[in-house]
């Protein structure tokens, strides 16, 4: 009797995973996730789910509404990211200083160790923080983790920002700064990087260089970037709740919002997943497998692979926004192998 | 009023990210995610997103207890799938015969076009199913769509498999036609490729040549592979309700049980994310942000990379588990790209 039933089922459910129709009904098409739980990823080093296990979702604010409320917020998340920046330096034996370089305010920063390659030649860093924090000295945050994993110089742009600069302003001062540096050295021996909203940065100001007919970089990182600023992907509805960055709604989308006060998303500079990217230049993007981000990430690799650019995945286990740069707060052997991989790409694309 | 508000919370919200403590209390390892709803993708075709929108999750089905009741159903999943193979086959052109390498049964599928450079050689597939399915004709499924992506010949070996013959029957077949193809054509010459638990048995039959000192393959595909039986990936519990596949716990964990009767996973031709893969050939990984696999993919890939391997990932937009394959069943654009990148990659590392 049980062989029975189960051979019905057999039956029954053979083929299941074939479309059952091309037009599928309306009310199919959403579907409803029960209530569950879920433990620390138990395939990453003891130091990440150390990480995860301790962290707390990203508490829903009010978003800031005038000039002075963004101001506000943005004094305050840039001084502690400034504190952690110079901690930072300080545990990897880097320094920096202050310059202007086109105008624009800018940090180099010098690691420890410069390898033999980039005795003369520097990185170019443009920051994350949602287009609207993270700027002055804390820019560098990200900017040493990357000269310490290359053994390079690197120039972070402290671009302008909202609330005072929306869009296009940010995307000006790397422009400006990258006419400057390929005055003093090639551009294909010159990479552009940057993480999530630095990421996004790093493909427009790539397009626009592109549009206006300068010379591109020759290696691009683009970390989780934001590639689209619509919610279109997929893992900003899938991955909620499990990422600290928290959800599309409140303060990301106000942040998007503040930079592109028109709050139309659909030009390429915006949402660089939208631009035409056959010259671009070899491009690492980086992700993890529980990053808001991680479908912005992948949708541009694919976007580039079409383009039949040289673009390389990596998709770290467990791993929500940025986390990949979390040995930039802690030690992480996941971190230490991302700062590998960038080395690698950087070394293997660079022109000598 | 409000401006003080929002400034304290962002003076108390500083540095969220930053991890409260290396040591978290044990209770906060569980997340909890409330219950939702999630819309079918939309940064995907419009085939792609008909065929998310119009199937369901797979039923828990009891796991068959007896080797008569998975008998009964793998009598049934086979034959369906031996027809959809068949339909596939007319509908590219492509033409099979059965034939016995080493004594072990086989198809050689040939496609309409066979390119210049595959002109003698073959392509060797082991096929998916959970190690115990879509054995007999319905084997070649895949091996016509990557024969159609490459024009070349693809040998599908029909490996023994449970209730009756479990592991390692299967990687025995496997190294014996192994060692059969490459006394007719070079080993560095000919790709070793399979999906899902044909990916495991990719990964784990190449970990057998190298155990046992035969020639390696000059490229794997391993899509979507099952690298690591024990229900470790963190995808398996943040994807879970996404992927038609189902869950870990029921048909899938009584396959992997029917496989490995000693439920011990811990072996590297069981789980090969676990092995020395120092001199795997170059990997290409497929898989998708709605794949309950992904974190097996990414494990892999991190695992590779690790080895100094040079391993490509590609994740694909809103997949589940092989949807990169849906061109077996119908058209979608991201399966033509998948071929395009198979084909791509073998045709970079094979040797002429």
């Amino acid at each position: 009797m049980r062989l029975r039933i189960i051979f019905t089922l057999a039956v029954l459910l053979a083929g299941h995973s074939l479309p059952r129709t091309a037009c599928a009904q309306e009310t199919s098409r959403i579907k409803t996730l029960a209530k569950r739980t879920v433990p620390v990823p138990a395939g990453v080093s003891e130091e990440l789910r150390g990480l995860i296990a301790s962290r707390p979702l990203f508490p829903n604010i009010p978003v800031p509404q005038t000039r002075e409320e963004w101001l506000a917020v943005q004094w305050v998340w840039d001084a502690n990211n400034a504190q952690a920046a110079r901690d930072l330096a300080q545990k990897l034996g880097a320094t920096w200083e202050s310059m202007e370089v086109a105008g624009v305010p800018c940090f180099l920063v010098t690691p420890k160790n410069i390898g033999q390659r980039f005795q003369q030649r520097w990185l170019v860093h443009l920051h994350g923080g949602a287009f609207v924090f993270h700027g002055g000295e804390g820019c560098i945050r990200e900017a040493l983790w990357v000269a310490d994993a290359c053994q390079a110089r690197v120039l972070s742009i402290d671009y302008r920002r909202p609330p005072v600069h929306p869009f296009p302003a940010a995307i000006e001062d790397t422009v400006a700064v990258w006419q400057a540096v390929i005055k003093r050295q090639e551009a294909d021996a010159t990479a552009l990087f940057g993480t999530s909203a630095g990421g996004n940065l790093t493909l427009a100001t790539t397009l626009k260089l592109q549009h206006i007919g300068l010379p591109l970089p020759g290696a691009l990182f683009a970390g989780t970037p934001a590639t689209d600023l619509e919610k279109i992907g997929d893992t900003w509805y899938t991955l909620e709740g499990l990422d600290p960055l928290g959800r599309y709604e409140g303060i990301i989308r106000g942040c998007f919002e503040a930079y592109v006060p028109s709050k139309d998303f659909s030009d390429a500079l915006v949402s660089p997943v939208r631009g035409d990217l056959r010259n671009f230049p070899p491009t690492i993007l980086l992700s993890g497998t529980r990053d808001l981000l991680l479908s912005d990430t992948v949708r541009m690799h694919r976007a580039l692979r079409q383009a039949q650019v040289d673009a390389e995945l990596h998709v770290y286990e467990g791993q929500s926004h940025g986390d990949y740069a979390a040995g930039t707060a802690v030690a992480a052997p996941e971190s230490e192998d991302a700062q590998r991989e960038i080395f690698q790409f950087f070394d293997k694309h660079l022109a000598d």
